[in-house]
């Protein structure tokens, strides 16, 4: 259950180095051998080779990946992949790069699960820097600190059952909201947590990891 | 106290549209006409010139801007303009778009506020998709719903010596963390407010509408 990251520019190393930080398997695909060396430099797996070529897809396991994005500086070549990895793996899921509204229309009719437009989302960003400055910064990771943080965790088995207040005092954590059906609830004491559901906690860093360490353990 | 955008590509049109729809002032600069037209019919205030000439940034009342946002297509005329806005106002807030990290660099030495490199936001973007889809999609602002949503609100005079649990009582809203002297801490409830306090609050929509109320009431 691997990503395949093609096209190894600034967005294709920006993803793969932030994935394999936080200890995910990564597989890069990039025609340009001299952008790879820096990747097998920081120990991420690449492939030399046009991804647009449905054998450099295969050989980079696209048929048991979870994942694939396709982050390569021209429109038409990650139209093409993403055609092309939907057709090998149907269960993969996809996230294109598209340079305007009209590509990722493109994209999304050809099977993208997500698009991203770097200028739109920048445009967005910057707003955003305005409307919420502090928000805007908690949630580009930039200020996390020992003294609080926010993480999305799901709910394991043993947790069912149990309500919101409990979790909370258990772990010192704030259960901000749960997701459940995909739509984001308030997280209100006496919910009880139910299979599938996923939590948005916030608190001090070791109150946030009690939760995760009640999911592990 | 309105904000100057310099340049109106996909970005430019990005950050106008979202500040517009947030009541902001904003006024459009870009040298090409037939970009301005679409914002005109949209309402937004607009200026035909160079930005980087300066009797056009004074036109556009750069010495009472409260903020300039340069996301000209091109790192050298964002870079000067960032040094000319920063010339004839020293208190202006300047956020420039950034191609590469060199380019970043000089912006920040130049005197730029925030940097936005629209290519490692993208890849930023995608890693924390695929990390976090839910938190990520919460925080872009696109599944914010009347039964959850999230808002920084500064704390005004009259909630200055109040608790949280007191504001939270009496308005419905989590009071996730008090961001104080820049740092954002766990919002805990015996916690007091103090004056230049900003809250982040979660909630339903009128529970967090309740909490700007106190603001403005
Ligand atoms: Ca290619
Ligand atoms: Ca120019």
């Amino acid at each position: 259950d691997h990503t395949i990251v093609c096209g190894y520019g600034q967005v294709g190393e920006a993803v793969a180095t932030a994935l394999v930080s936080a200890k995910k398997e990564v597989v890069v695909v990039d025609h340009r051998t001299e952008h790879l060396e820096w990747a097998q430099a920081h120990g991420i797996h690449t492939l030399v080779g046009d991804a647009t070529d449905e054998e450099v897809l295969r050989r980079a396991g696209v048929e048991r990946a979870a994942s694939l994005v396709s982050v390569i500086n021209n429109d038409p070549s990650n139209l093409y992949v993403v055609l092309s990895a939907k057709g090998l793996n149907p269960d993969l899921k996809v996230i294109a790069r598209a340079s305007d509204e009209s590509a990722a229309r493109k994209m999304r009719r050809a099977g993208a699960d997500e698009v991203v437009n770097p200028y739109q989302l920048s445009g967005n960003r910057i707003a955003a820097m305005m409307l919420a400055p502090r928000l805007s910064r908690l949630l580009s990771g930039n200020v996390t600190s020992d003294h609080f943080t926010v993480r999305e965790i799901s709910v394991p088995d043993a947790l069912v059952g149990r309500t919101i207040a409990e979790l909370g005092r258990q772990t010192g954590a704030l259960i901000v909201a749960v997701w459940r059906d995909g739509q984001p609830l308030r997280g209100r004491p006496k919910e009880v947590l139910q299979a599938g559901d996923t939590v948005l906690v916030a608190g001090a860093a070791d109150e946030v990891e009690a939760v995760e360490a009640q999911r592990l353990g």
